[in-house]
């Protein structure tokens, strides 16, 4: 039985960034050596999230946070900002809704993920952030 | 120590199509020995989703898609369709923010759901789709 | 290898309450003896769901609670009221589209969260509820 943990760290520039973790939760899972498991992912900080999608421009650049902004827009009032006397009240709202964890089977040594499918992280905060994702990684080789 | 992979098919029709899936998971649990435990499921895809909600008609018919109707609405610009020429943007936004993956504990070789708890897949794609839903189960048989 | 199952009880009053979980959590990782691993987190019931925010109470008690009417307001019509008879289809449905579950890993003993960053579970429900999470921790201790 393997059990191991590894961070993934990325820079974002805030205001619904997404960032493509693919290929670094890919190799983390190599590294790992297992074959057959699972990898919890929990991103830190609350005004981060993460999820799946097809990573292509139109919906990374457009699509994405224009229904992020339907369900937080930016110049709403949030009693938080208010209370911190800060601008993000929107950034929690929408990390909070979309979430922060992911739990991913490992099968052959690989995420089965679709063709168009990354795994990302969505930054809603309203300036530029390095994220730390933590994996953990449970299974064996086979 | 118990590390099981299994996947799950099921046939929908898109438009925010809700299958249960909380037989065959079940199934998977029950064959796989394990008593305690935790599994880990992923839709392949990126235009459906996992989640639970009680499965009766009114909210698997009508509610829930209003609702992702007001997230993402059908007739939005999105760029994803103009880049790629077809008409499911919205099918990939809504999925997206319900989330890809379930982590379901495993107590007494049962996934310990309420009464009025299942776990579903909506498929949000603007067709029909056979979608693959994976699934890593692993622990002890108690 | 260490596998548990814990329960994790707590008192709402319904209507988008939000309970902070983060030391019952914690509590239960120390007394599993866990140090590297993850957690598997499940809700029971339909009205309820489970994800991190910063537990301040401008997010709590109102900026989270506006973004859940946007998205089912709870004048709108619901199918599932109407069969049912009840008040709560936009609680149904902000639990479903927040999510029942998370995927937490556990490093050195603890889920690595954010300095702001709670677990927390939003119980939309219209009425005071006893609400149960199962966790499943699974790892080892280092």
């Amino acid at each position: 039985m393997i059990v191991e943990h590894r961070t993934i760290e990325c820079s974002t520039r805030g205001h619904d960034h997404i960032v493509d973790l693919t290929g670094q939760v890919g190799t983390a899972v190599t590294e790992s050596g297992v074959t057959r498991g699972q990898a919890a992912l929990l991103v830190e900080g609350s005004t981060a999230a993460l999820t799946t999608l097809e990573f292509e421009p139109g919906l990374v650049n457009h699509d994405i946070s224009v229904a992020l902004e339907g369900i937080a827009p930016k110049d709403a009032r949030y009693e938080h900002e208010e209370t911190w006397h800060d601008d993000n009240g929107h950034s929690h709202v929408r990390a909070s809704l979309v979430g922060p964890s992911l739990a991913l089977p490992i099968v052959d040594g690989r995420v089965p993920l679709g063709t168009w499918q990354q795994i990302v992280l969505i930054d809603s905060d309203t300036r530029s952030r390095r994220r730390i994702v933590h994996m953990s990684i449970v299974g064996v080789e086979v």
